[in-house]
């Protein structure tokens, strides 16, 4: 299993990745992107519903029309993993930023 | 477009609607789908993506891991509408229950 990062490892990698925060009294780290209408945004989500399956790691999320914003963490590790910066990566390179 | 409804013909219809219920401070409906895993809520959620494109009526949404979270409005009403009824049911519908 992916073992938590600690605070420093987890803002080192944020420090890589435009777009990513971390949530609010919570050790999960957040983006929302913003496609051009509902079918780009869900066609994303789609390609990441695929990486997720794969990676049995899934994201929470939240869509309205062509907004997505997701929040990830590692429920089992209780915090950031390594695993979510792979994730994020995964879905910044998916949305081509 | 859709005319809002009246308060009593909004919850007159969730009366049809087990599961469904008025958001607290706004004019909307929500209902949280439970499903088995993420394949199947993600599953739903394609087919759900392809009636409201269709539709172009959208939901808002939350997803995680097995759970989806929607709420309907439409936004051009300034509340819940035949629209999001019609959506609700349909939604429903192919839940299955």
């Amino acid at each position: 299993m992916a073992d938590r990062l600690t605070t420093e490892a987890r803002d080192a990698a944020l420090k890589d990745m435009p777009g990513w925060s971390v949530v609010a009294d919570r050790d999960a780290v957040t983006r929302t992107f913003e496609f051009r209408n509902f079918q780009e945004a869900f066609g994303w989500m789609t390609r990441i519903a695929l990486v997720a399956e794969k990676l049995d790691h899934h994201p929470e999320w939240f869509n309205v029309y062509k907004t997505v914003t997701v929040t990830l963490s590692t429920h089992d590790a209780g915090g950031v993993t390594d695993l979510d910066i792979e994730m994020a990566k995964k879905m910044d390179r998916i949305f081509g930023a």
